[in-house]
């Protein structure tokens, strides 16, 4: 049996990896357009941060060794351009020449996985950002050109466009290299779907940092002049010796689409609970592929890892003749912004809201140790959950320590339905130096029950 | 109506809180034997381990700030020694002067803790310990005596009796001060319960910060000589300016005991789902109670504070006439020792065959941080399961970061009766700084399900 996919990244090489490990005897074909399959993307600021550190490190596996060690018919430079799912074939063209090729398939995979969003911006131009300094980071090649640019042109200044995790991230990265940093973005508000309480932390942490943020502000054109670049708005203008563009990521589901398949919020693909597509033949996975949301039971689309590797693990169970059904994602997502960990899990109040939900809220602002403990900072968690049904819904953290792995257990309980009030009656760690007696989480389901 | 308390620490002085919260025309005293009420037991090493921070910083509340601004009737130096559940009254004797009391309730909370269980060694006499230097730690006054001791003797090495989580905590107290330790206990392993491969790391942390471990020697006598301290077992003598006896607690139940009301697990006073004794005007909460386990559905006796505290509330709303029950425990503990991280939930793999599991284990290693990202150190985890049902049994982990708060994502599986297969597809937070994309729990649950 053959088995083709078409992406070489996470949910990918995932695939991969664990159907030919299964079965030996299955043919698998990796088609990656790009030189890279299985490096850390997620990696990169924090390996852009450091000037001495080599951006090859985060290549977790040469495509060599998949081919030589694993028998993984792994072949870079082969960029996907169409499906014929009655033929049961896929073709595209190789670099660096533009052969011609085609590979039949009993089984396909779609690892596509998501490139950046462009901005509309007059002088943005991303073809030849080598040369003009306008980047954006999705791949591990944009990676390299933005390293290379900050040393090659001894940077100085960035503008960043967007303040999502890239962004935010990316950010923190380049103070760290000492280098100045304008973040701009049209929206009026810096993380739109956090607590404003808690938006607040992170944003007074970025200005501590030095970092200026100008959000609300159009952004009408990129202009060169000199080695320097020009962003201009209708009121201010910022410049700097390169922009990075962060606004957003889309799932990468062209292809997808022309051969028919069915698609889902935001683009992405349609999958049912065992990642088959609306073809019967063509799974899809990673952040080209839509999920369940476990909380509201509808389809989602959150481009996460972890998804993306489980999900890839899954479609090479079910290729082997296992059969695996994904329960569905939380949108557990966790970030660091200098010394600042951001948290969040499940709905938002206007996203429960959509769903149907009658939500209650509560904001609490406990210490991050015990009583007296020295070095204790603040945790603020912002919990929500439905008057109906007393279901738990989503909680959102920020803080000093103590942040990043806390939000696992409300993940957990989503995934069991928990209510708020059996959420409150879970007997959660406690020691001085880790946090007070009732653990933050607890604290916040105490006073969200009083509300529902 | 009138609600006796008898202890005034986390269990006692919660309930107070909340029953007078709720009911402020409630009669609620609280008696207290000691002069404190309201302290940070647990924070007690922590501040031992810095001789220029106040033990009394500890304190949380005084009872004079209860019985002012709360309206709480407490009563420290009253120490009570008899319950008659016929006539439902509560007898004793007050300091300094021996004066009897008697108080009548009609619903009764015993929150009398519990206390240090004391070795059986010749010349072993904690009454003269201000004078010869052995010490336990339980209580305020405990603390006030060490902190006291080391400093008026300028001790410069300490023997402590028994490698639990006080024994271990008070070590890195110790070592902070530069006092060097030793460990003894006549047990073969450090810490038993913990799987080998955990226990071999948290032993490697205790040498390489000059602890020295005795473990496996019986102690038979202690001898004052001069100023210093000999403790002698049949093969080695070790010497000393202080001893610290750190075997284990024992619930003070004995008045319980007297009283006719039935003990449980380990002497503990034995109580509903509601606390409620086996006479029905009679509660027990806090560290002299019994509680069901989560996993085993059984009587089980695991004093910590979450608990006490939680079970004080409880109890105040059972009073107040709003029914609580409480669900249960799953024996979640961590702790620190020196720069590791030591957390457990749910049952050892000795305790799951004892309850009738078929139980499976797995014992992982992962790293803390994503590929290639700098600073990462060792995770461990052992996670079991239980063969016949698939459900989670418990885990265990030891670390130098991400383990204390990682646990309780487990404690939240366990309250909901997980599978191992459930909790391996939980939706657990990842960003590069905070571990892999496999959260260490999920590389251990994956293992574990092959074994299952």
């Amino acid at each position: 049996m053959k088995f083709v996919i078409i992406g070489g990244d996470a949910a990918g090489m995932s695939a991969a990896s664990r159907a030919k490990r299964s079965n030996p005897g299955l043919d698998v074909v990796v088609l990656e357009k790009s030189t890279d399959v299985s490096y850390s993307a997620c990696g990169m600021p924090y390996n852009i941060a450091d000037p001495d550190r080599d951006i090859e490190e985060l290549v977790v596996r040469q495509a060599e060794v998949f081919r030589k060690k694993q028998g993984i018919n792994v072949m870079t430079g082969h960029n996907v351009e169409s499906i014929d799912p009655a033929a049961q074939t896929v073709s595209g063209t190789s670099a660096p020449d533009g052969t011609e090729f085609e590979f039949s398939y009993d089984k396909l995979l779609i690892a596509t996985g998501g490139s950046s969003v462009m901005p509309d911006i007059s002088g943005f131009d991303l073809s030849v950002s080598n040369q003009t300094g306008i980047m954006a980071l999705k791949t591990l090649d944009d990676g390299r050109k933005i390293k290379a640019y900050l040393k090659e042109k001894n940077v100085k200044k960035v503008i960043i466009i967007g303040m999502g995790y890239i962004g935010l991230e990316m950010c923190e990265a380049l103070r760290e290299r000492s280098i100045e940093v304008d973040m701009v973005k049209p929206g009026p508000v810096l993380l739109p779907n956090m607590e404003q309480e808690l938006s607040d932390a992170v944003r007074e942490e970025l200005e501590s940092n030095d970092v200026r943020l100008y959000p609300g502000h159009q952004i009408l054109s990129i202009e060169k002049i000199g080695e320097r670049l020009k962003l201009n708005c209708p009121d201010i203008s910022l410049d700097a010796d390169m922009v990075l563009s962060a606004i957003g990521i889309r799932p990468n589901s062209e292809i997808a689409a022309k051969a028919g398949l069915k698609l889902s919020v935001g683009n992405s693909i349609a999958v049912d609970r065992k990642l088959v597509t609306s073809d019967e033949n063509i799974y899809a996975a990673g952040d080209c592929a839509d999920a369940f949301h476990i909380v509201t039971g509808e389809r989602t689309w959150i481009p996460l890892a972890l998804r993306a590797n489980r999900a890839g693990w899954a479609v090479a169970d079910n290729v082997c003749g296992k059969t695996v059904e994904l329960a569905g994602i939380s949108g557990t997502a966790i970030f660091k912004v200098f010394d600042l960990e951001v948290a969040r899990t499940g709905l938002t109040i206007e996203e429960a809201e959509n769903s149907g939900f009658d939500p209650a809220k509560v904001v609490i602002k406990t210490r991050s140790r015990a009583h007296a403990h020295p070095g204790a900072s603040i945790i603020r968690v912002q919990m929500i959950g439905d008057k109906k049904t007393g279901r738990l819904l989503g909680c959102q953290m920020v803080g000093r320590e103590g942040v990043a792995h806390r939000i696992s257990a409300l993940a957990v309980a989503l995934h069991s339905q928990m209510t708020v009030e059996e959420f409150s009656q879970t007997d959660m760690a406690y020691a001085p130096p880790f946090g007070p007696v009732w653990d933050p989480l607890l604290t916040a389901a105490n006073q969200l029950l009083k509300k529902m």
